[in-house]
């Protein structure tokens, strides 16, 4: 009997992670709080966009809306295997048209501006013979608390130290800093986290730093969020939290090559698009006053070491 | 003394225009509603980014927030000029890095959900010896009125079957459905409306349709700001104003051409962006009730003649 594949592993992986932080995230809620959606996909027909891989796949997409605590998001696992159509992507690494995925992807929005928006995927990535793991997390505060962003760094760089073999911090924080970075702004989406893709080397070693970095995300969020849930805010906290989210869905939809290959490929819109918040605002011009808080954040948003 | 070219004319018509519209929308504001924002932009240096084009020219931005009729909006005039970088626009007439471009554009939000979003542009651009008009107008209603579709478009097309040298309706009409298509969605943006670029032949007579189209704008809308303005309204139909916002963003940044480009080649974002809504919200896998208005209004954002 032969042992089961590196992807049937990360597969039975991803799937206890995805049960695992809904867990957690339930315990924040008070109880069951997310909205179950399992989907199947069965192999499509050829689309007639080049572009657009022949796909077949299921996944489990639990989202909460309106929640005690979250006002949006998602946790969603998705296993997609298929074929690139003619035009296949470049940049990606292996040979063939055959290609397998798995993953979990989680964006969540709080309702309480003082507690932060955070992104986090980890996936398995196969491609012909060659198979990869890649992902990362990153915090997109309103307010900026510099010891939650100082606990986020540091919980997620003692995973990479861990894994010295594979996982380098400095590179993954300046990876994660440069991708949620608007370009057009020159002002990052939030103040990082770990980013890294195309980790082929050592593949056992590179697997048990996966399952630490993603494991990770639950004591380097969950502290953060249980801190600032509870802050009563006024109105203008509110509204500066809709005006920074109208910069996550400028950066989401402009900007994040994710958003863009998947809608363009013909990626499952709906789990694609729950990166986004429930409500976003734009004001023309916007400034927040000189030495205000609101300002403060704004000068953060730039790459920084926050393990010192 | 030799007349003055086309470009100075165009530029005299914008500024005009803006002027004209601006005082209609004042007058359904019922007085002074838009924040004056004159610019002027030096000459930059190379940026680095070579499909950056070095760009110099003045505008007038006109905004508009939280009037009382319009939630959201602007009028903007911009004259610029510059040199391409050294990646030129592909797909784009004329010969050489040297290029200018006038125009106007407009984009308005009401308040009531019963009341459409517009959307308006209308341009001179010149590269080398090579000059063209381009532009059109369309209507992103929230509720479906056939007669407030119908009277934009048969509004438009009056205008078309005046100018059989240079404009043809249809063509335009089919142009402004493929153009605000979002591609992934396989749903227009709105009903439509007319757009056409690169109109280089006649230059008089296009001209003279340029003049006449972008006049039309206020009798193709106005009557329906004003007849839809003061409808009633509850709360869900907020908030399904709000969702079709979400669909309006999500066509401005993920397809918009113009929104990419501009924000890819060191465009004035505030400029750009004047086009977001106030507020917009997204909720996952949201369908209106089958027979529903909203179901209704669903259905229409596919091409269908509007002027039978």
């Amino acid at each position: 009997m032969s042992s089961p594949s590196l992807f049937d592993r990360a597969t039975d992986h991803m799937i206890a992670l995805q049960e695992s932080i809904l867990s957690s995230l339930e315990t924040l809620e008070g109880g069951p709080a997310f909205r179950h959606d399992d989907w199947q996909r069965e192999e499509q027909e050829e689309s007639g966009n080049p572009a657009a891989p022949i796909l077949r796949g299921w996944g489990r997409t639990r989202v909460i809306e309106n929640g005690r605590f979250f006002e949006r998001g998602g946790v969603n696992l998705s296993v997609v295997e298929g074929r690139f159509g003619s035009v296949a992507p470049t940049h990606m690494p292996g040979d063939g048209r055959h290609f397998r995925a798995v993953g979990v992807s989680l964006v969540l929005h709080p309702h309480n501006p003082f507690a932060p928006t955070v992104h986090m995927n980890y996936r398995r990535m196969e491609r012909g013979s060659t198979g990869w793991f890649g992902g990362g997390a990153d915090l997109t505060p309103n307010y900026l608390f510099e010891e939650d962003a100082r606990h986020f760094h540091t919980t997620l760089k003692a995973v990479c130290d861990a894994h010295p073999a594979v996982a380098n911090h400095t590179a993954m924080k300046e990876e994660c800093d440069r991708y949620f970075t608007i370009p057009h702004r020159g002002e990052m989406r939030g103040v990082g986290g770990i980013f890294f893709d195309h980790m082929m080397t050592q593949p056992e070693e590179s697997f048990a730093f996966l399952r630490d970095a993603s494991q990770a995300f639950i004591p380097a969020y969950l502290p953060l969020a249980e801190r600032r849930g509870g802050t009563p805010f006024e109105p203008h906290h509110r509204q500066w939290q809709l005006l920074r989210r109208g910069r996550y869905v400028e950066f989401n939809l402009v900007n994040d090559r994710g958003t863009q290959f998947g809608l363009r490929t013909g990626g499952r819109i709906e789990s694609i698009l729950m990166s986004m918040p429930a409500t976003a605002s734009w004001a023309y011009d916007h400034h927040p006053a000189p030495g205000s808080d609101e300002a403060r954040m704004v000068a953060a948003l730039q790459p920084r070491d926050w393990t010192i």
